[in-house]
């Protein structure tokens, strides 16, 4: 499978679809890109900004000519796009998604799928974005050295693999490997659980109206709480949804450690206070050291 | 009292009591600036850089000559220099401290010193801070456009308030009057909570050493909470052993409304979770319009 010569379809035109678009179409990495939308005004406008080559308004007609189909929809839309397009796929169509849980995401489409579909089917997740939202945000430099995550099923072919790893590289991104379950368990550390602890931190000072002052003191931690809370409430109801499993079991091991710290400051435990936060630190330069050196090694 | 008449002297020379100097003197905002530190290498720096007029390495000396002096101290020192200082403060001297939590600063101040001297203390904290420390980090412009809050007491004099206000405004901070337990509480909320879930997080999922290449993942939350967990821990160890009650009442009412959280992620109440996430969002950026507004409306 050559990339140069597929043809791609974006179905969604936000900011992660379109900067794909964009990114692929500038590259000339694909023979042409087209792009769907449910929103007429997000097509009209990817057209005018050349985010795309060419719109359609017809989610059927899209899918019957396209190579490659880039899910940049809502997580829990995966399942009802996948039995739209689901009989109209062409044979061999690789289907990728950008979804930032995949446990979901490939029992959706080992539901919807045939199993010639499935080989086809490759899960990945692009670690980026931005704080502006929309197709008027599309930015064909949003993966340059960022990562992509593909998450290969036991189903996946490797020819579809090597296409859609072709396809990222081609637009700047690092790609890596890993399994689904691996994928839930590490984003629900490093993005779902913070996320989670910004927002009921805002939520828990916000529902004293006395504490309205205290948005005026945001130097320190704060700040960076408040921007995470900024983010959209829906979509981060969808992703704690769809990856429940994995957050609980991090929340949980976070709440203990948390009860314990607690209990620290109650008993003035200055000793435990000082071996976590030294701990704490010390994992912290250790391993940003670490892979900093092991990046450095790659280049 | 006329603060251009005034010597002042800053006790401790690192990145706050330098930057302090450094900008007091480049204002001409007070006739001479000293320092002490026990660190003589410090010194040496300090006047190198300019930051100070005159190094003093005996601290009685230093005491004996100054009119308003600036203790920029671990807060856990603050006891034992002032009882140092306190026999040889010159008549009507007014002292000023930078401690990240008031209490314990104003119960050291009232076992030490005197009525007189009492009214002359003007308990302060400047919301400012950077990346590095030290004496070579001092920025006569680390205070511009900054808040500092002082916490006058009861016994608290006009004039010596007045004085301390005029210093700070000197270097281009705004002044904040707020009481000594609304401080705490106020800075126990927006500073050392979240420092606590900050450290709390990395060391959590630190101490599984397949963790290490979430550190690889921190585009999201997870990057400002390892940048917020690499300060320092002695000092963030002092700070919760001296503002104990007041983190430990906001941790709780926090601790409780994350377990609430957390039972709607076990439960998939995602009515629950859009609407914490939803009331995070909304105060966040009804907080935000209203602060910037008022502070539109005083410039």
């Amino acid at each position: 499978m050559n990339l140069a010569d597929k043809k791609l379809l974006v179905i969604g035109l936000g900011l992660i679809g379109g900067s794909l678009a964009m990114a692929a179409r500038q590259a000339h990495a694909v023979s042409r890109v087209s792009g769907y939308d449910r929103n007429e005004e997000s097509l009209k406008t990817a057209i005018q900004m050349g985010v795309i080559d060419q719109a359609e308004s017809d989610l059927i007609t899209a899918v019957n000519s396209a190579d490659i189909i880039f899910l940049a929809v809502p997580i829990l839309s995966t399942r009802s796009i996948l039995s739209l397009i689901q009989p109209h796929l062409k044979e061999g169509a690789v289907v990728t998604d950008a979804g930032s849980t995949k446990g979901i995401v490939v029992s959706d489409a080992r539901r919807v799928l045939s199993t010639e579909q499935l080989s086809n089917f490759i899960p990945g997740h692009p670690i980026a974005g931005a704080e502006c939202s929309g197709v008027e945000a599309s930015n064909p430099a949003l993966y340059v050295n960022h990562r992509i995550i593909l998450t290969p099923i036991e189903e996946t072919s490797t020819a579809a693999l090597t296409l859609i790893t072709d396809l990222w590289k081609a637009v700047g991104s690092e790609v890596d490997i890993m399994s689904v379950d691996h994928h839930d368990d590490v984003l629900a550390a490093t993005s779902h659980l913070p996320h989670l602890l910004a927002f009921n931190l805002v939520d828990t000072l916000a529902k004293n109206s006395e504490n309205r002052e205290i948005f005026n003191y945001a130097a320190g931690g704060f700040r960076d709480f408040t921007r995470i809370a900024g983010s959209d409430p829906i979509m981060w109801h969808d992703i704690f949804m769809a990856n429940r499993q994995s957050v609980l079991k991090v929340m949980d091991q976070y709440l203990d450690e948390l009860h314990l710290l607690r209990n620290a400051v109650a008993h003035a435990d200055g000793e435990y206070m000082k071996s976590v936060f030294t701990h704490a630190k010390e994992s912290r330069e250790y391993f940003t050291q670490l892979l900093s050196d092991r990046n450095s090694k790659h280049k």
